[in-house]
């Protein structure tokens, strides 16, 4: 990988980390909460994935690279949940989480 | 403190984490979701805490006493929230809240 | 997976925390730090991936299996580390490991 | 607390985290690896804390402002092990490490 792409990873990790924690909180704070379970679910999946992934790039740790890889697929699990309900903070999650996807993913390849 | 008051700090905090990530859990498949969206996001701060307390006192952090006390500020709040529902698994949270609280009151003496 | 394996599973990712942990802090009081320095690296890699798959067991996470591949690799390469070295906290952190890998491969399985 | 002390204080947080692990990275790189032992120690507990509260104050936790006392006191003592070592990986820490404690500090006031 190169130096560009696990500097741009971290961001993403975290710019994502912090729309999963946003959706969390206002998912709790909906009118319909149940329609919203999943969404508040896989928000703090995603964002103890993300942490923890980002946690490790900064340490250069050993294995990054399958961290990365696991933190894709959580990434995309979340989007595609978030990506289903229209408020606000949901699509900006899905897009954050989709782009982490993304960067996790170019940083595994 | 004794070396018994940290081995059952240790216990209950692990206690309380499977218990919060329990109700966390049961929480988000119940009818009335809305209801227990407090409950929700204590359950989630207070795992957090007892998942780093527990990992503090086996690390022999030197700031075990200091996590210890916020650990039972944060539990005392989980469990009189959790303690207001009558489901099952937020009174068996609630108990083992207060039991963790306890804990790492003791430990922290 | 079975009940059985998930629950063993919790208790080996809790048992090799805490052993990594404390061959974590032990190995930083050795004479020959340097020596160690691998070790010191790997039992906090290992720490906190058994911490996570703990806590993601422990809150039914849709990913529990996933996150038990990534342990057990995780585990493998610092119970190889560990097992290198004759200080009985790394003998004891080596065994802790393998068991702690045969576990969450079982999960995985 | 303004939402202004709240932002640098994630900010400051997370280029805690980032300077904490390097520097943990680079003390078991050193050659005088027992020299560094208590700023690895040291490293790895003000790390944590330093991504649990980013973590916190992204989900709003109830808790933040406590979690940033708690966060104030690690990075202090983090700072002040790492300024009494020459390299610069450490004298960059411990310079993170106070700018961070103090923007804890604000945000707890």
């Amino acid at each position: 990988m190169s130096h560009e792409n696990f500097q741009e990873c971290i961001d993403e990790c975290l710019a994502c980390l912090k729309a999963c924690n946003y959706c969390f909180d206002s998912c709790l704070q909906e009118e319909d909460v149940k329609m919203m379970a999943e969404c508040i679910r896989l928000d703090r999946e995603c964002a103890d994935i993300c942490g923890y992934a980002a946690d490790a790039m900064l340490r250069n740790s050993p294995f990054a690279i399958q961290i990365c890889q696991l933190c894709a697929e959580i990434c995309e699990a979340c989007g595609t949940e978030c990506k289903k309900h229209d408020h606000e903070h949901c699509q900006k999650c899905a897009e954050a989480c989709f782009r982490c996807a993304e960067a996790c993913r170019k940083m595994a390849a």
